[in-house]
């Protein structure tokens, strides 16, 4: 299991992709957002999978890229929908060209994540495809659920686990579940690889609502406390709600219902108050549960000690991160 | 053929599937745009080529459903990119919910798509997505030239069929070789069946542009001249420039190119100009090319006479519509 090499292999697959396909004004933006790089663990996951089933990882460029652009797909998207400026530090599509060109262009990019596993045999092409759609369906079950908590006051721990899961989680266990597909793994195989990505994809979510209040501002990739500003209803706000005083309840109630004035004293006011009541603790308690419980999937899986143990140390790698 | 037997057998079809999928907020929108009506032609051809290969055109109900709810899907994000208001006579989906739903919604169409296709074994499932995925990302390239056409002043006629053609023909194209492919015509038979959508989907758009000009405003369902307030690039426009004299040239690129006050004057106007110049002419002379290019694809269809009379009179009677 050789992550560098996935990546690296990767990208030139994903370089030696002409997006100087005409229109131009359709096909510019697909590659200029597909460069803007990013870690690539998504189909880096599609790679190791394929790798340990089949030992053949090159075999699932395709329908590794295919995951990527379907991933920066619901970026372009999102972004529109969310009036993000930025996006990896660089201008988001609809930013530097209009809402219209992000719209299409993104629309072009979903197509083209199908066409990635026309490289396949039909059996295997219907596999993916069928994969694929159930998957991207979800994501958008998820993403709209994010977008209606934004206007609910009673939205339930086990409600964002579901929102998480489906926005996140099920993209990240459909992609390694397409490497074991490419690798003809048998499909019980393959579905414990995909419980593993599942609740790995809910513990990096987790992590990520962490980093995003408790974040170095030097190195997180984003602005530190966008949660609390945009009143995400994250696990550590819902979880803060449950558990706090009245006091303080009340507090995180007016603060996340109201137009604040100024917003590096709404950041500092959540934190303070998530701190006193042992947030972060809980989300790392909760961090822990999924990452676990993703690693005994590892345990049904017929394959190498090495390999389980390759597994185990991307999922404590990717725990561990920073950013 | 019987025309009315495929129409209620696809709108029973279309009315089982129930859109009441959670996320209501995601579904509503799509059950929503997808009972607004319309006359069905796109599925309605699906239903004819299954018919005709192989008797059995219920089979390729879900084939045709996809291609309905794709074609929907571009009306959805279509309408968004050009603020319009109204659909057939109702609220747009962005208009009733708003833009974000809008794109989600129309996201969510776009995959379901794919959906309908898992109906078919391995083969089948991957010949249909294969043509699908062409086709939707040539309606999108389409759909950018349109957009680009807009702020270029020096588009050339077979530049605008060359746009059409994408944007609209190529689905009424793949809706007739879809319903073969399910039928399991051979693929020579499937492409003869496909030119003659192609050439009857460009005398289509051609017919519908003379109507957005010269429809009785009474029954046409669009607003009578919507294409010239849009200063749209029609054959009807590119065609008076290259014909008419310097004087009329001069107006027509002046009513083009600035913003006018009155939008019924310019109307009056412009349909003058192409009056004068014999533009309804030209244009019947054009749809008619197309019309008998469309029909030439018959003879080398190895189906019975009536059958062949029976696609002739589909386009006929498309072609004599005045709305």
């Amino acid at each position: 299991m050789d992550l560098l090499s996935y990546q690296s292999d990767f990208i030139s697959y994903l370089e030696s992709q002409k997006f100087t396909r005409e229109p131009k004004n359709l096909y510019e933006p697909i590659g200029y957002i597909l460069q803007l790089g990013g870690k690539r663990i998504r189909p880096i996951l599609t790679l190791i999978a394929a790798d340990i089933f089949s030992g053949d990882y090159k075999e699932a460029l395709p329908a590794a890229l295919a995951v990527e652009v379907f991933h920066n797909f619901t970026l372009v998207h999102d972004d529109i929908m969310d009036d993000a400026p930025l996006r990896r530090g660089n201008k988001t599509v609809h930013e530097k060209w209009n809402i219209n060109t992000g719209i299409l262009s993104g629309d072009a990019m979903l197509i083209l994540a199908y066409q990635y596993f026309e490289n396949y045999e039909p059996i295997v092409f219907q596999k993916l495809a069928q994969l694929f759609s159930k998957t991207a369906l979800e994501v958008c079950d998820g993403q709209q659920l994010d977008v209606d908590f934004e206007t609910r006051n009673d939205v339930t721990i086990d409600e964002y686990i579901k929102m998480i899961t489906l926005k996140t989680s099920v993209l990240v266990a459909a992609a390694l579940k397409m490497g074991a597909i490419v690798a003809k793994a048998n499909e019980e195989q393959a579905q414990h690889l995909y419980n593993y990505g599942l609740n790995l994809g809910i513990a990096f979510q987790l992590q990520d609502d962490y980093l995003d209040t408790f974040g170095d501002p030097e190195s997180f990739g984003k602005q530190v406390g966008g949660d609390i500003i945009e009143n995400k209803k994250t696990f550590l706000y819902l979880k803060a709600l449950e558990v706090s005083n009245t006091t303080d309840k009340e507090s995180l109630q007016a603060l996340y219902n109201g137009k604040q004035k100024n917003n590096s004293d709404k950041v500092a006011t959540v934190s303070r108050i998530f701190k006193s009541n042992n947030i972060p603790q809980e989300t790392f308690k909760l961090i822990e549960y999924y990452t676990n419980k993703s690693f005994e999937s590892l345990n049904h899986l017929q394959i190498s000690k090495q390999q389980k143990e390759g597994l185990r140390a991307f999922g404590e790698n990717l725990m561990s991160r920073k950013v």
